[in-house]
């Protein structure tokens, strides 16, 4: 059961000018489920992405940053469940391109403006001939308002699909933004984690575009963990089809902060979908870290929290466990501690002061908000003015049987 | 259960000339449990420690590294469970040096010469009185037979008692080795996990044990994991009483070498033993990492396969999940993997070949390989000359159960 995240509603995600969307069951791993995803972007349309730190990137993911190093202007994003085709070596990048090449003749664009996608088991090859099959039916598919099918298609282990859009003003323009992701489990490499979509129709440059892309992701998928790890074809891309007619935006002035915020609104959405679905996940907690050195220092302690898993459990089992919050902060990798600097709130109540069980604070007390399925723990290091956050979900029994029994 | 752990025997676990122990009731947290060790050490014995890497160093790790560092040459060691003294601030250090001074006091020794050491629950303060009125009784208990008692006394959430013994010739001299360790989980901050106290007879001066005294850690502490993480307490103590009669070890000699493998033997034991008996481990996994730069590249890619939840989920399953381990070996923080270098092996089978799946390496045969409760995986990295090793246990359904329902 995914942690308060619903159903998305058809009629509240928006279509995005210049965008259209289709699926279909090309039969890559199961019958009778939708695999294979098209999003197809009009011609003046630009694409940002940010991929896998992992060594280990998926065919897919080489190929589409190949074909990014190009230039960003793409025409489509084929996505396809079932096989993640990671670990595959030559002849899963020879597989990933001729999806692309196959792709290309039908559309009749060149092969670099195609990025592949792909998401499943590893160490499977990409049935090609299925995929190839598929396209001619898929491109008939389409249709501006089929994100939420998109959303659905592109599921592997998640419960929910997971999709949100919203819209602002630049200049006078309406300019709208809708998103899809999937993941349960920041890792869970056998079913190659996370992809994310954005589409927007704001009108923007190249430059920029990769800006605030990598601007947007570090605000928000970049914050969250399941089980503190990367999988190899993780994705996170932008596509701008720049069709609002407002002034493009080729520097960080107001119009870009304006479109950073709504595409922040929808990335931060998606991504904590993400932990709310997480394997096994009872819990949402937010890990809050203020007066860190910089964002980095921050985000360290609030990683070494999130990924521990006695603190993990002991969210799991609603019990305000003090001591193991403190060792974790002890053992984020960082410059020296002055633990009497630290302050300490479990939701809106002061748990640590000065490094030591705050006072007023009883554990009966404690209970009761760690008991609650939305849980903000803020950590004051006292040692900086920046301030940052990480998105993570519970340890629970449920997380050690998804893991244990899958794949088989 | 333990994985292929048991009861040491008594009559194995031989006296150390030297060293004396005691044990005793003080009532720190428990009833009827033993919980206070005390470890006498005959004038000219040298002690030499590793320490918690932990930013929030426990009190008595403070006091004890604090003492060491006016000369190795002590006379006491003094254990408790039921405590950790740790994020006790200012009052915890006045606490466990009232306990040094009140025995330094008795034994009529200098303060500095007693180390204390303390274990149990994280952020509660020590019972100061209850362990000073227990000191009389106590060194009245002491004698040289005693390890396997102290080895009991020292225990939390162990299900065994840790202890064992070796004894080597150096120039012709019988050396004897005896140590004794607890923890069940690397990580337990709440039960402040990890301690080892080895002694030996061997003649030694203070620079060399302090040198094998870090090397043997290396070697053996610091190559286990459980849950990747590091307590507040986490001490390793060897204590030489130089009694044997061979020449002073002064340098990295034949008798260096020859000690050394002797303390190994021992550390070795002791380490494996606690992943032996971790938390929920239903298997003893050896990660043997072959051809990496050096020790420390090594190490990262063996802790990022070990400490990765669901490598440790699969090993739980049986699940021979190629692509899990891959993916994590991918995450760990090197420089530039070549994949196409890398052979695994799977106790003896060859399981990935070049970074692929091994042609000849069926699903079967891994299922087989990995219902064993003794496992190895060997990495060959094919990037360097270095080898290392690192030993953990898997990730159940009890360990998730034990620390969601401990502490309360």
């Amino acid at each position: 059961m995914p942690v308060n995240l619903s159903q998305p509603i058809k009629k509240n995600i928006f279509s995005i000018p210049g965008i259209s969307l289709g699926t279909i069951e090309s039969g890559i791993k199961y019958a009778n489920r939708k695999d294979l995803t098209l999003i197809l972007l009009d011609e003046g349309s630009i694409v940002a992405g940010v991929f896998t730190k992992n060594q280990f990137l998926a065919a897919p993911v080489k190929v589409a940053k190949y074909h990014l190093s190009s230039g960003s202007n793409k025409r489509a994003l084929l996505i396809n469940t079932g096989s993640a085709n990671a670990g595959t070596g030559d002849v899963g990048i020879d597989n990933a391109k001729q999806t692309c090449h196959a792709l290309a003749q039908i559309l009749n664009i060149s092969e670099n403006q195609v990025l592949p996608f792909s998401t499943g088991v590893i160490m499977t090859d990409l049935p090609v001939g299925k995929i190839i099959d598929s396209l001619d039916p898929l491109i008939k598919n389409v249709g501006p308002a089929n994100w939420v099918d998109a959303a659905i298609a592109i599921m592997t282990t998640d419960t929910v699909p997971k999709a949100s859009s919203t819209s602002t003003i630049i200049e006078g323009n309406e300019v709208k933004v809708t998103g899809i992701s999937k993941g349960s489990g920041m890792i869970n490499p056998n079913m190659a984690t996370m992809l994310a979509f954005i589409g927007t129709d704001a009108n923007i440059n190249e430059a920029m575009l990769k800006e605030i892309t990598r601007e947007v992701c570090d605000e928000s998928f970049n914050k969250i963990t399941v089980d503190g790890d990367t999988s190899t074809n993780d994705s996170f891309v932008i596509t701008a089809t720049r069709q609002s007619n407002h002034p493009q935006i080729t520097k960080k002035n107001a119009s870009y902060a304006r479109l950073k915020e709504a595409l922040l609104e929808v990335a931060g959405f998606l991504s904590k979908a993400i932990v709310r679905d997480g394997e096994g996940a009872t819990k949402f907690i937010e890990i809050i870290i203020e007066q860190g050195i910089d964002e980095q220092d921050c985000q360290k302690v609030g990683k070494s929290i999130a990924n521990s898993p006695l603190v993990k459990t002991a969210f799991f089992a609603s019990d305000p466990n003090l001591g193991r919050i403190m060792a974790a902060i002890g053992n984020a990798p960082i410059g020296s501690i002055d633990v009497s600097l630290i302050d300490i709130y479990l939701n809106d109540i002061l748990f640590a002061q000065q490094g030591f069980a705050a006072p007023a604070f009883t554990e009966i007390m404690g209970k009761e908000e760690m008991k609650k399925d939305e849980i903000c723990l803020k950590v004051v290091m006292g040692r900086g003015q920046f301030n940052s956050s990480v998105w993570t979900s519970d340890l629970s029994y449920d997380y050690v049987k998804i893991n244990a029994e899958y794949r088989t």
